[in-house]
């Protein structure tokens, strides 16, 4: 085993005690991460540490950086992690500190801090330590066909809604344009409800009326699509085993023995 | 194969090279007028580029006009798609602009865009394009007659409860009215929640806690009903066992008989 | 067959035409009455219309004076009807006028107008009309005990979260005693939101976070209750046939053949 | 039966006369406790009734003592019950009022009620006296794994959405800090919407538009996961046949042979 392997081992796997160590110290070095640009973004504690904070991302930017080489080092295929979409992610969430030293400048100092915020998506990795996921991940995947249609003809009617309630209550109720409406259609419809616009007159309020009602039953559509998608999911994943008699499939998965002809299910696995 | 032949299946049909085109060129026009119909209801645009947008109108306004007069041309029924639901949608959405030339005038010119509006009807255009609604659109169908049943009764309650948060409240804390007050309970119970009008007396907060509560659990009914709609369609598109004898092939997957006439079902594996 | 039996068949029945046509204006009459109800209610019609509203009131009044006198009449055990949950509606809907004429007076005028709304209960009668509804009904019975167990389970966690709140935000920042603290719970909670009080320190917002996001994956249960029993109801539903060769009973509704032997359904209802 | 024997039945148990009320009583002192709990909090009825509510609360602490004594001496593991959840929350309602006496103070005031306020937990005894909770608890603790994945990946787009909505809107609008926007990104995802901040600039509308859709496809998935829970409970808790050889109850309906040990499960129909 070469020393490459060894670190592929450590980076990329967590079944040894040292690769399962690399992955939480990872974790954590992402989480404080995270935390440092929320903190950052606080006025107060921006004016007070900002030296400090400055400090505490550059030991996380080198820590990345040295992470990111050692995995392109460690692999065989470096091409395929480079331009797969961790390793996109890693990269991102590395350069931003090294970029502000080129386009430094006192008007640039906004634009920067957001390149520094795109670190935020080095906490996409810790889906890497979901296994759960997977399965959620099947049932939304096949039920996406739906529920995109689904929501595409809600977008349509919140179209239409929304240029009837722009005329109904108008520019002077909050109304100003089209596209502000259509913002308001979706907030009702989808019971978000800030209340930033809301109808006034009585027409106005009845047509409100009427939206949220249809919203109320109409959000039983995407539900009810990924209900009888995890409902099919767990009526499949229970019939794992085939019976060598008599052919019967239905069995539970904990069945050692054919419900139909009380043939022993194991005996295949067995042999 | 006549012109007329080549112009429906070009238009009407998505086989062809040509008829595919033709549809997605429908579908860009269609979106760029919906963009300029938004764009044209913000203040700030109309000024500025008003007699652009005029010009962009007049434009789509043409293209619609040819297409609608090839429509009724390359068809043999022109009646039947005339009176259609798209006939009725393709031609409302063609004729705002030369209306507002006949009744054209300074006072009229607000009640002209309100036409021009119809025209966000053309994209339920789009909905023709979808094949997957059709099964979504099946469940709805299906479970509405018990959906409408259940959202009738809510309007019954919110009845009840708008008049009793009337008479608690009153109209010095913004429920000046009964229908002001259904619109209240209605924007409460389907968890909507503006703010414009909310309860302010402890005992008016205590109902209005009462209503969320059960508006909470009473959600769950018609999510209740689409996804037992949804489940059972997924079972019965699981019977693909069609009947040798008789065609009928809604069978359950553990049939071994035809539920129409008694045919064994098996027999059509065996040989 | 008496006049009281004609009666009964008229106002009880809706098969014959006569009975139908009195359900129908009956329906009619306490639509109109709810409109009044409403339309009184609107600070602006009453000043105008007060006289006309007035009659139109009395005259409804009337219909279901004479109305309520023949649902007596008609009935052979009055008794039974008077103090069933409809009898009592019918006779509150037709009483607070009256009651208005004996405690006249300038100050008691407002809640004579409260007595007169009782009539919305009137509307209750319309749910006599719906069949589909018993269905529903029966699910929602079903999971009545699962709801309202979970129902309760989410009122003592609103009950412990609102006085953290009240601690954590306090008096100066709307939380001003723990029952409006727990009153804000139910509102988050219930994904309502109305934004009368929201919290303002990061702290309070923080743990506001936690209860959406609890709220959020907590607004699964009933629904998942409900479903489950309606899912459960159609499999019952469908499974209505027993086979008498035999003895298979997962038959469906149209079938006509047993699924397991080929034995005729029918033989069973035939003879 | 010692007298040790027959408290804890009293206390413990609810089978006899003395056991049944010793549980209602209990739970009616519950229920005082917490409403004097929240009337101290109502700064109109805590000038007034101070005094009165002081004693009331002494009187309870004091029962809440007796019967935590007694509950620590008729138990047989005393340890056993102390370290329990409702040992440890006997406890802490019992404690807060003698708290107050060693810490006492004019400054200290305010956090002493703080403490009080624990006596709320209390309330979670209720929920022993529930029996139907248990289904519902198994059906969450089972489909917990699978929300907390889906919750999880929830917040992590809640941060990149409120990252994005920072730098979109900025202070200006309410957008003060990532956690603020992070905050608001919840608010709207789980569709809560306060309003106390909201997109102001057409982009930001356009980006919570986005957002909001996304919630209300994404709610489908909690609630198809317990959906599909309670169906699969439904579903094995129809299998009421149990084997006579080896007693396993989880059959399926059509099962003619024990999933377990092979034996034929209509011997015992047939005997």
């Amino acid at each position: 085993m070469t020393w490459k392997e060894k670190l592929h081992e450590v980076i990329y796997e967590a079944d040894t005690k040292a690769g399962k160590l690399f992955d939480v110290v990872l974790l954590i070095v992402i989480l404080i991460s995270l935390v440092l640009v929320m903190l950052d973004s606080v006025g107060y504690i921006y004016e007070v540490y900002h030296d400090w904070l400055y400090i505490a991302e550059w030991i996380i930017t080198v820590f990345f950086t040295i992470e990111y080489i050692l995995r392109v080092i460690s692999i065989k295929q470096a091409k395929k992690y480079i331009f797969s979409f961790y390793g996109i992610v890693d990269f991102l969430s590395t350069i931003p500190l090294y970029i502000s030293l080129i386009f430094a400048g006192s008007g640039a100092l906004l634009s920067i801090r957001a390149l520094r915020l795109l670190r935020v998506f080095r906490i996409l990795k810790l889906a890497r330590l979901s296994g759960e996921g997977e399965r959620i991940g099947t049932a939304i995947k096949r039920s996406l066909p739906k529920i995109s249609t689904f929501l595409f003809s809600v977008i349509v009617v919140s179209f239409i809604a929304g240029t009837i309630m722009y005329l109904v209550e108008g520019p002077e109720h909050g109304y100003t344009s089209i596209p502000r409406s259509i913002y308001w259609t979706i907030v009702t419809f989808t019971t978000v409800g800030y209340g930033d616009i809301h109808p006034v007159t009585p027409l106005g309020q009845f047509i409100a009326t009427l939206i949220m009602i249809m919203g109320y039953g109409v959000i039983a559509v995407p539900t009810g699509i990924v209900s009888a998608e995890m409902v099919k999911q767990d009526r499949q994943h229970q019939n794992t085993q085939v019976c060598f008699n008599c052919g019967e499939s239905t069995h539970d998965n904990s069945a050692k023995f054919c419900s139909k002809c009380g043939y022993s299910l194991n005996r295949s696995h067995e042999k």
